[in-house]
C-alpha cells in the first residue's frame, strides 16, 4: 500500500457543487500532487451542493500546501476545513482506566468497597492464588520504557513517546483483552530500571520492555528475567524476533526456499537485528551473516555464534536478507539477487522498498508495515498469561517454535 | 445505617409457595436472627412460587448457619443457593484499561499506531505543554502502596490489598472520569518507596499514597512532595483531614457550637488522627488535646503544638472528640459530656457507635461509614489536574478552606 510511506494524513472537509464530474475533479486534483486518498465520507446532502470529507495521506506540510493550491483552482469546489484525523483521535489520550462496575448506588458501592472488599483482600491474605480470580494482576501487562528509543524519534524522553505506549495499550485490549497499563521511567540509568521495575512487579502478570535503546536493553532484560518471578519481553527484541521467524517460515514455503539450508544476513544488529540473529540461528542450527555500524554490535554478532561480514558481501552471500538498520534506501537494487528473499524492516522508509526488490528479481520481499511486531506481542502475552507462565526465556526461541 | 457493622453481605435465592404471607414469614425469620435485609428482587414468578434474591448482611459465617437454620423450619420457603454477591463483583478485578477508540480498521490502526503516533509524540518532543492535550497523563493518577496498612486488616503485604486499590480506581473514574492507576510496591523500606515513585511520576498528573503505615508515611511524602513536580496526596492523612475539617465546620453549625472557640480532643494519632490535629490547629489557630497509644506519637503531636492528654481529662475536657484509635468500643458511654460533638471513625467498628453516643447527651455523634474519605479523595484530585498544581503542600490546609 503506497499510503504507508506517507508521514502524515488530514481530513479535507469540501463543499462540491451538485454537478455530476465534480468529486472527480477533486480526486483528480488530490491524485495530481502525489496525495494518496483513503476514505471519502458524505457528510451532508444538499439541494445545490454536497459536503464530503476526504482523508489523504502526505508527506508534509509543503506537500498539504501543494493540495491546496491544486484544489483552490477548481471552481466546483471549496476547501471548509481541513482537519488533523490524527490529533483528534489522539485528543485527552487514547485509553483510560475504567470500572468494570457501574456504582451507582449505596449497595454496589458497599460491595466494592467497604466493607465488601476486606472479605476479598482476607481471601487473598490466606491464599495468595485468589489474586487470579478476583485481581486485575494476573490480566495487567506494565509497558515500560525509559524514552530513549521512540520509533525512529530516538531519545526524545519519557512523556512525548507517551502516545506511541497509549497506543499500545489500546491494541493489548481491543485484541487481547489484556490491560497495558503505560509505565515512563524518568532515569536512563540500566542499574536504576531494573529496580524500579522489580518494586513495581507485584502489581503485573508480565512486564513489557519498549523503546529502550540498545545495546543497555540486552543486560536490562537479562536481569529483569534473573530477578521476577513474571515475564519480561521486550518487544524490540522478541516481538520482532518472533514476527520474523513466522514470517520467514511462509516466505520461504512461498518462495520454494529451504529455510534450514539457506543463507542469512542481517542488514543491521541492533535490539532486534541481534535477537532475530539469535532465534534464526537456533531455528536453523547455522550461523548468521551480519553487519552493524558499530564494533560493539558485530562483536555481539560473533559471541552468539554469528559471522561478521560487509553489506555487499552479504548481499551476494545470503538467500534471505533482513535488514533492521534504520537507514533509508540502504540496499541499493543493483544489490539484489535474483530470488532473494528481502524483508526491509525499518519504519517508515524500508532499506529498500517491496516494489523496487522485486522488480530486480526477489523472489519475495516486504517491509516493515507488514512484518510488525503487532502481529504478534498482543497473543504472546495472551498466551503468556493464560499459561500463567512466570518465565519466558530470552535465550530460547519457545513461542516461534510453537508457531511453526 | 445498622448494617454498616456487619461484616459479610450475601444474596439468598429463596423458593417461595403462592401464599400471601410467605415473604413475611421469611423476612421475620432472617430478622429473628439479627440479619439486615437489603434488596429483595423477585427473578421468577411461576404459577406455584415465586423466586426471590434477598440480599442479606450478617457478621460472620456462623450468622450465616444461623439464619440457614431458620429459614430450614419454614416448609414454605427452599433455600436454592447462597451467592455471595461481594465476589461475585470482584470476579477478574473491577477495573480494566480500556481504549478510548474503537480500533476497528486498518485506518484506525494507522491514526493510533505507526504511522500517525509518530507525528502526535514530535508534537509532544517539541513542546511538551501538548501532553495535556494529547496524553492521558494529565488526567491519571498513581494509586501507590506498600500494604503495610490496608483497611483494619493490616500489613497484609503487596498483593492481598489489591481490591482495594482496585476499588479506589473504579470510584475515581466513576465519580470523578479520573484513569486511577495501582501501583503496587514489593518494599516497604522508605528509601526504596521514594526512590521507585520519583522514577514513575512522569506517567501521572499526580500521586495518591495509600494505606503505607505510620509514622514511615510522614517522612515518605514529605520526601515526595519535596523532589516531584506533581501533587502528592496521602489519602490516610490530607484526604481523612479534609473530610473531617469539612463535617466538623458543619457539626458545629447544626450543634451551635462556636468552632473557633470549641476545644478539640483527639483519640489516636496516627497517620489520620495527627494530620487531622495539623489541619484543625492551622484552622482554629488554637492547640488540640491528643492521646495515642505510643510515645512517638505524642511526641509528634508536641512537635506540631498539640497537648499530651490521657482519656478522661480529654473526654471531660473536649467540646469536640476525634477518634481515629481502631480500638472498638474504647469509648465509654460514661466519659460523654453532655452537648459534646464525637467523631468517632474507626472501621469498621467505631469508639462509640453514634446512637449510643446520642443517647448519653452528645449533641452530634457520627462515624467513619458517614464521615468516610471517599467524600474527598475524588474530587480533591479532579479540583488538583484541573488546576494544573504542581504542589499540593501537606502542611497548609489550602483545601479546606476553600470548602469553608
Amino acid at each position: 500500500m503506497k499510503a504507508a510511506g506517507f508521514k502524515i494524513s488530514r481530513t479535507l472537509r469540501c463543499k462540491n457543487v451538485n454537478v455530476p464530474g465534480t468529486l472527480g475533479k477533486l480526486t483528480t486534483a488530490i491524485g495530481k500532487v502525489g496525495a494518496d486518498i483513503w476514505n471519502v465520507e458524505t457528510v451532508h446532502i444538499g439541494h445545490h451542493y454536497t459536503i464530503r470529507d476526504i482523508d489523504v495521506f502526505l508527506d508534509s506540510e509543503r506537500h498539504l500546501e501543494k493540495l491546496v493550491d491544486e484544489i483552490s483552482k477548481l471552481s466546483e469546489v471549496s476547501l471548509l476545513q481541513i482537519l488533523d484525523n490524527v490529533l483528534e483521535v489522539h485528543k485527552n489520550g487514547k485509553i483510560r482506566m475504567a470500572s468494570t462496575i457501574q456504582i451507582n448506588s449505596l449497595d454496589v458501592l458497599r460491595r466494592v468497597y467497604t466493607p465488601g472488599v476486606g472479605e476479598v483482600c482476607s481471601l487473598i491474605a490466606n491464599q495468595p492464588n485468589w489474586k487470579y480470580a478476583y485481581t486485575i494482576i494476573p490480566n495487567s501487562v506494565a509497558i515500560v520504557t525509559d524514552g530513549t528509543a521512540i520509533l525512529g524519534l530516538g531519545n526524545i524522553g519519557p512523556v512525548a513517546g507517551m502516545p506511541v505506549m497509549e497506543g499500545k495499550a489500546a491494541l493489548l485490549q481491543e485484541l487481547v483483552g489484556i490491560n497495558g497499563i503505560p509505565v515512563w521511567l524518568n532515569t536512563t540509568d540500566p542499574d536504576e530500571i531494573v529496580d524500579t521495575v522489580v518494586r513495581i512487579s507485584p502489581t503485573f502478570g508480565g512486564i513489557q520492555l519498549e523503546d529502550i535503546s540498545s545495546p543497555r536493553c540486552f543486560s536490562i532484560q537479562a536481569r529483569l528475567e534473573e530477578e521476577l518471578s513474571v515475564p519480561v519481553m521486550h518487544d524490540d527484541q522478541q516481538g520482532t524476533a518472533v514476527v520474523v521467524l513466522a514470517a520467514l517460515i511462509n516466505a520461504c514455503k512461498l518462495s520454494k526456499v529451504i529455510f534450514q539450508e539457506a543463507r542469512i544476513g542481517l542488514v543491521g544488529l541492533g535490539a532486534a537485528g541481534l535477537t532475530i540473529g539469535k532465534f534464526l540461528m537456533q531455528y536453523t542450527g547455522k550461523p548468521v551473516l551480519g553487519i552493524a555500524r558499530t564494533e560493539g554490535s558485530m562483536h555481539r554478532l560473533e559471541e552468539q555464534g554469528g559471522i561478521r561480514s560487509n553489506l555487499d558481501e552479504l548481499m551476494q552471500n545470503s538467500d534471505i536478507v533482513i535488514a533492521t538498520s534504520g537507514v533509508k534506501g540502504l540496499i541499493k537494487p543493483s544489490m539484489v539477487r535474483k530470488g532473494q528473499i528481502i524483508f526491509a524492516l525499518s519504519n517508515p522508509y524500508p532499506e529498500i522498498t517491496p516494489e523496487s526488490a522485486r522488480a530486480v528479481g526477489a523472489a519475495l520481499a516486504t517491509d516493515g508495515k507488514t512484518v510488525n511486531n503487532l502481529l504478534g506481542y498482543p497473543e504472546i502475552w495472551r498466551g503468556t498469561l493464560d499459561a500463567r507462565a512466570t518465565k519466558r526465556s530470552p535465550t530460547r526461541c519457545t513461542w516461534p517454535l510453537q508457531l511453526q
